[in-house]
């Protein structure tokens, strides 16, 4: 049996036992998060997030790409998040930043990337100066989000 | 109390009742995941997976965008992932489709849709051909996947 198959298997007893029929579509937190796909992150749990109340977008290295600043557009405009949380992982010797060329988006020092991210999204013309965007590095060994200092870093050089 | 506040004291309950220093960076179950960001869909619970098993890829739609290639191919080449499932949800009338121009990728048929994102996976030159790519719509309202034949409404019509 393939993988997919016991996901599927799995989906039935989910489908027994949960009523889901009565959640809008709107994100009843009005949260949205950028995360990396990585494996040994669930997002809800990590951050105490029941169904139906944010949106999750993730992608290799939780990069605000176009594509992941088209999704945060949506969720703004039209489904109405007010705040968005970026979650970066902590660094580890993967050899992805030697083998992976610049399209990939490797990256060597976590802070500084989220600090990078943050900035595209604030910096972005259809997000509203509103909107609250933090940035954090999730340890992989322990689970914790550290958020990281948008300013701190600058000041102190 | 801001939500992202919220679940940062969420994080920290959850730091306290796991260990995840065991888990390695490749999925368990060499699994990836392209899904929407849909607030209803929980997708490690509805699939019945735990934290370390499968990477997880998000955006609106559950669009095979450039983006999402790039993170199934750093999850296949890198990270040794041999199973991709495509999710898109059932339609809903939200206007997304009237409002959201065609660089937003909003969709009428999730079907076809699902179709679409499979085929831009299989004929991508980098994603070999043993990789199992299979597509599903989630019933937002059961939770239920649904499997969307590859084939079988060409053959039909």
């Amino acid at each position: 049996m393939s993988v997919t198959d016991e996901v599927l298997k799995a989906n039935e007893n989910y489908t027994g036992t949960f009523n889901l029929g009565h959640l809008p579509m709107p994100p009843a937190r009005k949260l949205a998060i950028v995360a990396c796909m990585d494996a040994r992150l669930t997002v809800e749990q990590a951050l105490g997030l029941k169904t139906g109340e944010a949106h999750i977008i993730r992608n290799a290295g939780g990069i605000v790409t176009e594509d992941a600043l088209r999704s945060l557009i949506i969720s703004h405009h039209l489904l109405g998040t007010q705040e968005f949380i970026i979650i970066n992982h902590t660094e580890e010797k993967t050899g992805t930043a030697t083998v992976a060329p610049v399209h990939f988006h490797a990256f060597r020092d976590p802070e500084e990337n989220v600090r990078l991210q943050v900035q595209r999204v604030k910096s972005h013309p259809w997000i509203p100066k509103h909107i609250s965007v933090r940035g954090f590095v999730h340890d992989v060994k322990t689970g914790r989000l550290h958020e990281v200092a948008l300013e701190a870093a600058r000041r102190a050089g």
